[in-house]
């Protein structure tokens, strides 16, 4: 098995926390993002979608989308289990997981990719260029404050945000929180349930990765 | 359990076409979206998100995000499977679902909430009004082209979009697919595998679902 990697990216962080949780060490190659290493014609034929992470197998099978990744990861090892142990549980973790990605990493995706001046054309990931729209930005920004607060009544109410273990919904919900720090977006100071959160999720040695 | 549904709406018919699929049938409630039933206090309790499907357990667990539904109904009823048998056919097929939902189906809800008279101030899912931006209607139509683009080059290559098996990755690909009609677009003449798997995913009698 082989990671395709950015080492500065926050979408690939979601698979490397993963990987620091089940203590699995992989080898990986560093994509080179900021040069566009994603868009050339070899990578393109291991990810059309032109991003990272991709886990490729021994067998060459490549795959990518991180929540993919990690569920190949759960059921080749699947201890200490991130995705939850019953049905329910797996079902609350993976509900909470798409509305972190969604909602919170995707929002914070979309202002950054439609304000940022070194991405002017690369608004959208993929193959090709698509114009920036500043109007999109502020909503992205509206969307993220609205996650902020969906997280604080969440967290108000159970201990991790996909239930009562840490699981893969904090490791999307970690990513996308510290993401918005690229935006000077932080949780605000009311949002005291989610800061305890975050503190606790970032003080554990997987979230250096 | 009983499934919470909007007979008209395409988010809930990934889960009613998993269930045909699967040979199970659920009490559902219907929830009028077009009179804001989802923005009710009573339906915010179940889902914070005001969206449906929701999948109500007995013992009152709400289960939201058409995936993590599907993820459930798959762990309790097995077979027919609809998400793989190995680790490696499943993160297939799920790395396809998510990337039918994200550059599928997510880009079609943007072109069509953008645009659509009925849905000025609704642009977003959720309780808070969030205004259209039409230059973003515009994008989410490329973004449907291109989608359809990548559709075609898998199906070039793969019977069906997860992989040799039907999957739900061909359900969330078709209703992004039919919900594209919604806009008026459709898969080009160009794309024959495309026009082919639709074709065939149509025929089947989960489609009516």
């Amino acid at each position: 098995m082989k990671l395709y990697d950015c080492r500065t990216a926050p979408s690939p962080r979601r698979v490397r926390i993963f990987l620091a949780e089940k203590g699995l060490i992989l080898p990986t190659v560093q994509v080179d993002l900021r040069h566009g290493e994603q868009l050339t014609p070899a990578f393109q034929a291991l990810n059309p979608w032109c991003t990272v992470p991709v886990l490729e197998l021994d067998d060459g099978t490549a795959i990518s989308e991180a929540i993919a990744v990690c569920h190949y990861l759960e059921a080749v090892q699947p201890e200490p289990a991130l995705m939850g142990q019953t049905p329910a549980g797996k079902a609350s973790i993976l509900m909470w997981e798409h509305r972190c990605e969604v909602d919170g990493f995707l929002a914070v995706q979309e202002a950054f990719r439609n304000i940022t001046p070194g991405l002017r054309g690369r608004a959208l990931t993929g193959a090709e260029d698509v114009a920036q729209i500043p109007a999109l930005a502020e909503r992205g920004r509206l969307r993220v404050q609205r996650f902020f607060q969906l997280l604080e009544q969440r967290l108000a109410e159970s201990p991790w945000v996909g239930g009562p273990a840490y699981s893969v919904a904090d490791i999307t919900a970690l990513v996308a929180v510290d993401f918005a720090g690229w935006l000077k977006l932080e949780l605000p100071p009311a949002c005291v349930h989610a800061r305890a959160w975050h503190a606790d999720a970032s003080r554990r040695p997987s979230a250096l990765a």
